[in-house]
């Protein structure tokens, strides 16, 4: 037998005074799963969700600081971008319509070689998190060379991340092996300890780009500090058949052998994966960061997204970086991953646009280990909020919200979006106004890479 | 021998009064092919396009009435939208995730049945008309019920429109059976006579939906009357089954046989072809219309686009109706088919940027046989031109214009559009406010859908 629940409000019935209140005409809330709740409100206090009730009835029992009316919008959880590469915002455009392994090792890479540096990725980083959060992002996954330039970054705009503390066999401008950059990762996650915003990854690159040693260590590192891991895994047909004549065994079973699969695993596109594999991620509870835009503009391929989360796996949504994108968008990967669910499987009524949301926030948030933090509008989680505005003439009629969320309306559309209860988008702009010298750096670094492809 | 060109302007040397001089950062004019041409202008005269030559040049040549400064932006000729159900917009979000055929059968036609009439597809029409301009699409290829409410709605708002005549076996509430809507039609057509931005085409709905006889008659009237023809074909699977097993053969060698097809066919769709079928369509210079966002979110498929064009047949873009789309964004349907042919390709240098616009522009137009009028932006055609602002922060940098637009904007980024020379939209807003009543008109649509749905 439960003891009854403590009184919401003080028994005096005066109106509890709380930091904001955030009425809307819709939520969906993504938990209780596949709700849309009508004239309901928000109670944001100290940068936590209090409570979501109805309006009338919150009206009456908070006197917020700040009352926020939105009339015509859809409040969501502030979007999850679970796999990107910030600073690669710099490298948009730089080398398209090239397949994975050509654009890495002809461009990608040589340009990597020639231009990292702290500086390139602060800027490229804080123009990612700047585009993310305009397109009503509030968290993402990141994994890039100098994650405390891009640590900086993120914190100034003000964007939840979780920091990849990346892991490469080659030597770059960043770390000299895999010593090196663990070394270096580890010391600016212990540089940024106790930033609440702020989370660290080991990020071994992928299995092939990573050794054995360095693998099992990355495990060991895992287990020992309690921390994710954010990796590549199977993108390409390629990069399987070099592994297996390589190391006579497909990626994920390396993978498996060093003891890198389990749930703390977060494994981006696994777009080729055989029966037994989607056996094996589901078993340890592993998730699976979906980029349809990539995978489709690199010719990767289709991930069997319905196959996988039918087999239970934690399926969640990524931009990738902007080289291969070319947007850091995550509405418009919510409406491709449905599409091509529905294209791909046959079956219209697969993956829904209930199910589109849910992937680009609960399992994102799940991907990260956050989902006790955020994901879901539910009292207790930090307030990570997304309006978007419904009432545009492409948006009519409004048969049901979460339709013309997932298929219809665009980041344009986002015009107002909270982390941690504080406004970062406000009447469809960032708040922060671009830091003086923001577009001439990015306008050097373009001239940079120019001047060195025509070399 | 040829004789010497007659010099372009006058020998006195005095600068030439034009209506408007448009001076752009970027010309993508899309003839030539794969050409960008840097700060060039295009002068414009009593609605048509005198040059198209060096900013500097056009300054000294040209005295215009008015001139405009695009500094950051890329013009493009309009888009052409060659496949949309403009009407269709009111049902928006009414019918998703369902297939084709059910899509149609258990809720498209019923709702149409219940509520089709003048009014609700100029309403429709109207709203869907003033989308696409604001979002660049200078010209449509319209298919639905009661084309003159929608000539009218596309007049008003100013967009270049062919209109089809529709016919189809079942009677609705805008006419009895074949005979009596190829009549009204024709009437229509009739009646619009003298209006240069709307012209008319044959639109049998389908081969599933249209008896022998009327389409015999349609391929007579075509050659009679030197008309288009407009239908769906081959857009899923079921269809061509039912196809085979009503009428002992696929729905293209159906229309083989009763002569309809030639170079005034326009097909939408095209999802399921077989080589011969492919040959075919090429072999007589048909047209296709690629739809992918339709195919996918009805799990019809993705059509084979890439051996498409490689035969040599001619693939425009149309974003199909707002119910199955749900939106009439053709730029988002150039970054899709570009993103898809990569993708089931497997080849990633495979549609790149280029070949969207082209498809979008200069295909469309040839599917509409108005390929000496509009599509690309070249003297002697209409004005019809858009103009992209690529200097917002989630643009940058911009390595390739052409890349950037097909991969990375979005409409929200379309700033100006002229139809024929005349603004539509300007500074980002359609220049025509929207007409009053028309949300209140929409709204009440969408009420009675609502009501006819629940009971």
């Amino acid at each position: 037998m439960n003891p009854p629940l403590p009184p919401q409000k003080p028994s005096s019935g005066l109106p509890q005074p709380i930091d904001r209140l955030i009425a809307a005409r819709w939520i969906l809330p993504v938990v209780p799963q596949d709700t849309c709740l009508e004239d309901h409100a928000v109670a944001v206090d100290q940068g936590r969700i209090l409570a979501v009730l109805p309006t009338r009835e919150a009206s009456a029992r908070y006197a917020p600081r700040e009352r926020v009316d939105l009339d015509h919008h859809v409040l969501i959880p502030g979007l999850v971008n679970a796999h990107a590469h910030g600073a690669m915002n710099l490298l948009r455009g730089h080398a398209d319509d090239l397949p994975l392994l050509r654009w890495l090792r002809e461009r990608i890479w040589p340009a990597e070689a020639e231009h990292l540096s702290e500086s390139f990725v602060h800027t490229g980083t804080l123009l990612a998190a700047r585009e993310m959060l305009r397109g009503g992002v509030t968290a993402v996954n990141d994994m890039y060379f100098f994650p405390e330039a891009a640590g900086r970054a993120y914190l100034e705009a003000g964007l939840r991340a979780t920091v990849g503390m990346i892991v490469i066999d080659f030597p770059t401008r960043y770390g000299a092996g895999p010593d090196d950059y663990l070394a270096r990762g580890l010391a600016t996650r212990d540089r940024f300890r106790g930033e609440p915003s702020l989370r660290f990854s080991l990020a071994p690159h992928a299995p092939y780009s990573v050794a054995d040693a360095a693998l099992a260590r990355v495990a060991a590192l895992a287990e020992e500090l309690d921390l994710p891991i954010h990796t590549h895994l199977h993108e390409t047909r390629d990069e399987i058949a070099e592994h297996l004549a390589l190391h006579g065994c497909r990626p994920l079973e390396r993978l498996r052998r060093l003891g890198l699969v389990s749930s703390r695993l977060t494994a981006a596109h696994a777009v080729h994966l055989e029966e037994t594999e989607i056996g094996l991620l589901a078993l340890h509870g592993a998730s699976v960061v979906h980029c349809p835009a990539s995978n489709l503009k690199l010719a990767s391929g289709i991930a069997p997204t319905t196959r996988l989360i039918e087999a239970g796996i934690n399926v969640a949504l990524g931009t990738d970086g902007a080289a291969s994108n070319n947007r850091l968008d995550l509405l418009s990967e919510m409406r491709l991953a449905a599409l091509l669910a529905k294209g791909a499987s046959g079956d219209a009524q697969s993956w829904n646009a209930h199910a589109s949301l849910r992937a680009a926030t609960l399992a994102g948030a799940r991907a990260l280990g956050l989902e006790a933090q955020i994901g879901s509008i539910e009292p207790g989680k930090a307030a990570d909020l997304t309006a978007v505005n419904l009432s545009a003439e492409e948006l009519m009629p409004c048969h049901d919200p979460a339709a013309q969320l997932a298929y219809c309306a665009g980041r344009e559309h986002v015009e107002a979006v909270w982390v941690g209860g504080e406004p970062r988008v406000w009447a469809g702009q960032l708040v922060a106004k671009a830091p003086a010298g923001l577009a001439a750096a990015v306008c050097m670094w373009q001239n940079r890479l120019v001047s060195s492809k025509d070399n």
